[in-house]
């Protein structure tokens, strides 16, 4: 059965002429009689339209359609009338780069986005109460999504296709009329196996990437296949996204570089926790629960992230693997280092240079590298099995080790979930890092991030092995509660916190015990007295308890 | 290379006649001349010993050997002096049977219970501060385990096995000298894997259960491999757990049963609830979501897990096929209804009665049942893959969807967090259903089940799906946490406690809006107010927010 997009029956567009550089990179020839200017399509998009993009941390997205959309609208001023407005479902694996995200948000063009952003305006919006955001685990979002549970209230076009549009970027086109991505591969199979219409954007900036991804089928249960991985380099699928050609509705030629920014810069608190975390893997290894090349790495995306990986590009380990979500600047030096043999992940967000170093030297890197659709690469089946070292920073820490890595005092949105709990959860060590304090407006540690009860809580206590700030490092592994607390408080937590911190452990104690419930003590009524504190005072640093 | 136990040149056990009874279930001579009493090994037992038992809610766990020691602390009066005094490090796949557990805490001979536990006094030791207890993810204990994680501070023994002692229950053994368990599998491979010494207990009251295990080789990263299972039917291992026969230290015929209880009976709260979820889950057949067969089930144990499991048996749906941790009486009337064509759990938890059944039909049951170790059953990836309905009960539930599966007012632990997480992340569908409600001391409605802010987090707003109560389901999948909270105010919460809940979020999202921190609306400051009026007052019933 051929599926028969929506629009089909909209009249022809004035197509244009393929650049030679186009040509090259278009191997079906049907494609090309659907080549047009982003502009044409731009009307199309209805208000309450539920659109897919590729992309995910900020490269890989498609960058003409999305802006000619907002040109649109802009030069029409359609967002002055209720009548006219246009405000969309917005639907991307993470995050994609500024001039689109945030653009969209400042024109309140969004109405709903998952699940993951990064921008300030979009975080604006959502915290204005302006968009509706929810975030998700990364690995979860791409099947949440073709289950239809994004899509429960869409009352429009086919239902079965639970989004009207899905905008990609693609390096290059095969033969089958099938996509090669880009820097990201993201949700962008799910995607488009959930869309009535797809829009290419083939990007002949950037070289053809082909070899550099790993697609797999994605099934729904009782349907779905184990993901016989069991190496980092273990290929299991092909090298291009597969789609149905006929609901290809347009293809455009993309002339853009994803609008990525420099890598945090490393600071003597970053790397300070990297030696804490080196020390401590070493320990591991000479224990014997972790083999010499250790297991597979995953690490975020900041500035700590940047001085472990950099540390281990100096370090004692040969034969290292990674096995994570994205990779930055400072893995190219892993790679050049000649310690890290191979790498996994959804997507590589360079810095611009780091992009030029990376295609410059395309040859070298291609046969160390794979791109993974973000529900493999972050796949608790996978993660498990690999036995994966994962490393993320929260926003705080408790006592007991609940972390946060959502909202801000409980309530504001920053970026999202990502792929923390993915990792956290199933990784065969499960590390957080973060500094124990960071300045507010007034003081300069008036923040803490060891704090005595998370106020939004996205890790559990049954999920992390070890925290570690720029004090030291906590190696909760089989403790109790009333064990975990007295170490991550005197091994983590900043000096100007740390008796206040006791303080408000050994009085739990004390009247939780004298009721019987001295599992894992607190006074509720003061569990975020320091983040009270600070909205009222501006430090979290209290007076006294009671 | 062999294994040397390290109690191996003590002075020779006074061996005993086996019964006919016994000579049928043993079919390795060789353990014959390792028979015992119990009373000979009791003494053995060392102070601040590591002890693994097998047994999972409450069910094949050795019951001679653990209460022989006891009997020998009891009658030399060793824990009044603290020079004799002997407190055990006990790890058990879940909870093992009252006499057994609760003896021991009541004598405080548990220094260290990981990772779940059933029963008045060892939650009472635990929760007056003198048994360090750790729950976990019942998936991840017997992978913490054998990685060494809750032996990092064993200073007596072999350092490569974390455990002195396995205890297990048996109810045959093999040529090879491999263990047939009981009614539960658990962590018992694991366990027995990770001990210097075995005892194995051979239970001649119960049948010979060969043939309803599936016992998978579990391997630690990087040699991890995939489970092969598609269906819950599917076979990955062997009908008995290899282990090497030298580290047999001893046999003991036991001739106890199961100490199990009856099923805690249906109310009207429980059917209600049934009511609402099995009218959910056909509007999701209804809808194309979900196969007429609906997705492997994953149940617990209660009186709610009883109301639904009753109501499946005379529902709608055929071919319904379990996949679960524990089994209850109803599976028996779901599976003899006709209905339920196959179900796999790691434990059979059945009614004194039930086992009674059971036994006498097992020639029927046996072919469409299977019992898993809880690494399998209970694992991430087979959850995922095989799009399992997951469906628990909480505590507490907040407004925005998290959840309290474990600590009463934050602090005191009742039993721990099982598999709850395990399955509630993983699922197709993940469900928590509660009584909107509870009694309190002095009124009838004093604990509302729906929260601002829960008192303890195990389960996130990213893990649930569907919450339901008797008064009403409220469907999460892709709303906002600003879309949430109304939602399970209005269709969960009591009435009682209606109109404060939804008091609370307004005022929450009129402050947090103002400061442009509206995504999840708190009042930190009065976030456990309910909870801490109800420390009061008896009531979470409070006057006024401010």
């Amino acid at each position: 059965m051929r599926c028969t997009p929506f629009l089909r029956n909209l009249p022809p567009f004035s197509t244009t002429k393929p650049s030679a550089k186009l040509l090259e990179r278009v191997r079906r020839p049907g494609y090309l009689a659907k080549l047009v200017r982003p502009e044409e399509l731009a009307p199309l998009f209805k208000n309450d339209d539920y659109i897919g993009f590729s992309g995910f941390t900020g490269v890989g997205y498609p960058k003409t359609v999305p802006s000619a959309i907002a040109d649109h609208i802009e030069s029409n001023n359609l967002q002055a009338d209720p009548s006219t407005k246009k405000k969309f479902n917005l639907f991307v694996g993470a995050s994609v780069g500024p001039e689109v995200e945030d653009r969209w948000a400042r024109m309140d063009m969004i109405a709903r986005r998952y699940p993951h952003q990064v921008g300030k305006d979009i975080a604006k919006g959502i915290n204005a109460g302006r968009i509706e955001f929810a975030d998700k685990h990364l690995s979860m979002f791409p099947q949440d999504l073709t289950y239809g549970y994004y899509s429960l209230k869409k009352n429009h076009g086919d239902p079965t296709k639970p989004l009207d549009w899905a905008i990609v970027e693609a390096t290059a086109i095969t033969e089958d009329g099938w996509i090669v991505p880009g820097a990201s591969v993201g949700a962008s199979p799910e995607i488009l196996q959930s869309a009535e219409n797809i829009i290419i954007e083939i990007n002949t900036r950037i070289p053809n990437l082909e070899g550099l991804h790993d697609i797999n089928q994605s099934f729904g249960p009782p349907h779905r296949q184990p993901y016989l991985v069991t190496h980092p380099q273990d290929r299991i699928g092909t090298t291009a996204i597969p789609i149905d050609p006929d609901r290809v509705m347009a293809i455009v030629e993309s002339n853009a570089p994803d609008n990525t920014g420099e890598n945090a810069p490393e600071t003597e608190e970053s790397r300070a926790i990297a030696r804490h975390l080196i020390e401590f893997l070493g320990a591991e290894v000479d224990a014997g629960r972790l083999p010499h090349s250790l297991l597979p790495l995953q690490s975020g995306i900041g500035n700590v992230a940047n001085s472990i990986i950099g540390g281990l590009a100096d370090g004692p380990f040969e034969q290292v693997q990674v096995w994570t979500e994205v990779l930055q600047d400072t893995f190219l030096r892993f790679f050049d280092s000649g310690k890290l043999s191979f790498a996994t992940a959804t997507s590589i967000r360079f810095s611009p240079g780091g992009f030029d170093h990376f295609y410059a030297h395309w040859a070298e890197y291609k046969d160390r590298l794979l791109l993974r659709s973000q529900q493999v690469a972050n796949s608790p089946e996978l993660i498990r099995r690999l036995g994966v070292i994962a490393m993320n920073t929260p926003l705080e820490v408790d006592i007991y080790a609940h972390a946060n890595s959502t909202n801000a005092l409980g309530s504001r949105m920053l970026n999202g979930l990502g792929g923390s709990a993915d990792f956290l959860r199933n990784a065969k060590l499960s590390i957080m890092h973060t500094p124990s304090a960071r300045p507010s407006k007034t003081d300069p540690t008036g923040i803490t991030c060891i704090v005595p009860f998370a106020s939004h809580i996205d890790q559990t206590e049954h999920d992390l092995d070890v925290v570690v700030t720029e004090q030291g490092l906590a190696d909760l592994r089989g403790l109790s509660p009333r064990e975990r607390a007295p170490v991550i408080i005197k091994n983590c937590a900043h000096p100007d916190y740390r008796d206040m911190l006791m303080d408000y452990y050994e009085r739990s104690l004390v009247e939780c015990l004298k009721r019987g419930a001295g599992h894992e003590p607190h006074m509720l009524r003061n569990a975020f007295k320091m983040h009270t504190n600070f909205m009222e005072k501006g430090t979290m640093k209290i007076d006294k308890w009671d």
